[in-house]
């Protein structure tokens, strides 16, 4: 009965992706779940946890297809994750590491050393939404996160705050590259302004020519402008994958943790 | 004292993060643990279990500086992971993303299609000579190492050989890019053949001149000298981010787990 749980909890995996795919690019649909109801129960906590582990290694890894939502199985994992110890520590893992890479790196002092940072996640944090929203359990709906986002209360992430203070006293330009459309440039830089962000060099929004795009394709292609105008990208952090990769990558690149969400 | 001991607790990664800097391309040392005996007793099992679990993901996040030797605090974390059933099933999430991917991914038909293995932690394992010398507690030894390496007893990674017959069967070519010396060809030859695979397109093993490389230098002209031959290298599966990054990267990589050792 056991085995037969494991192979169970499996295939959960695969049917998630599976779903995934088909529905990638689909309309926001209701928050209900899609997931059959398979009864797990003979796996104990110990067993949900390793696995649920095992999926976050590998979310964090970039290893996964596009996914859509989080394992059903991992609701609760996510949400102790984030509301626990956790998440926080792993906050303060990357920021250990982009400090002291920041505090290592050679500046030109020309002014074109940039550290780009994410918005979403990386500087601010969306979680007050998840957590009425399942931890990313619930299928995203854009709509409802809109109401959110125009809300600008999404708070501080406090060990971002401290490497920004610090990368900005070091003499980087800091450049904040958002997947948030133009038409909430408002709201974003209020709310930065009230999270403690007070300043920065470039503050790069989507614009409606962008919506289409992929994020990577997106952000490569804003990079590749900022690398064409003579600047340096020595730092890059960000809670995706999409943040990070493609083109005019950085010099070390930052995987803030987020098991919540994936943005292609 | 809870809170000075998680306090010592991470003093101890920097300590080991900036040992790790000043000694990372050192002489191979005597098999010494260089750490301060610090007392952590009062952190709880679970609270090491968390932290070493935050060092792991950022390991395979790739956010970590280079590093030599593991947390000492993590020892029994990192042995309980290779030995019980997270290493196993981390591999096996790892193997189904990566045939799910091998499935779709649209072949051209004209054996220009490629996928690219690393061969030690990826198709082959060394967790018989990790065993023996602390799972990465202990400075690597390079002396001891190739000594193991001679025997070409490393047996197979099952979840991998599944995957390299199975896109073999797809049509992929396959070629091995591993970091070891061609000095070790025969034997690696052999290990591959014991261990289950049978035939390969390319083995490339590191000549005298790639030495001084680090392996993502040498991986990544490796590489582009394969598109440049006309290849296209649609999947690479590699147990290091320097298997994985720099030029000429894969539609879609792979990063196996391992959190025993890190190689630049």
């Amino acid at each position: 009965m056991k085995f037969l749980g494991i192979i169970l909890f499996l295939s959960l995996f695969s049917i998630v992706s599976a779903d995934e795919k088909l529905n990638l690019h689909g309309l926001p649909r209701p928050l209900i779940l899609e997931y059959p109801a398979i009864e797990v129960t003979s796996l104990d906590e110990a067993e949900v946890s390793v696995r649920c582990t095992s999926w976050r290694v590998a979310v964090e890894a970039n290893n996964l297809n596009p996914w859509k939502t989080i394992p059903y199985e991992c609701a609760d994992y996510v949400k102790d994750y984030m509301m626990k110890k956790g998440y926080s520590i792993d906050l303060g893992m990357v920021y250990n590491e982009a400090r002291e890479f920041a505090r290592k790196v050679e500046l030109s002092g020309d002014g074109k050393d940039v550290w780009v940072f994410d918005v979403d996640e990386t500087l601010i944090s969306n979680l007050p939404y998840y957590t009425a929203h399942g931890y990313g359990l619930e299928v995203f709906d854009h709509d409802e996160f809109d109401k959110w986002v125009e809300k600008g209360l999404a708070p501080v992430i406090e060990s971002s705050l401290k490497l920004y203070q610090e990368v900005q006293g070091l003499g980087f330009k800091v450049f904040l590259l958002t997947g948030r459309k133009e038409e909430h440039r408002g709201v974003t830089v209020e709310n930065l302004i009230n999270a403690g962000f007070h300043k920065w060099d470039k503050l790069l929004l989507r614009s409606s020519e962008d919506h289409a795009k992929t994020a990577t394709i997106y952000k490569s292609e804003k990079r590749s402008e900022m690398v064409n105008e003579g600047y340096r990208i020595l730092g890059n952090s960000g809670d995706q994958w999409s943040d990070l990769l493609g083109a005019a990558v950085s010099l070390r690149s930052f995987k803030l943790p987020n098991p919540m969400y994936y943005i292609p």
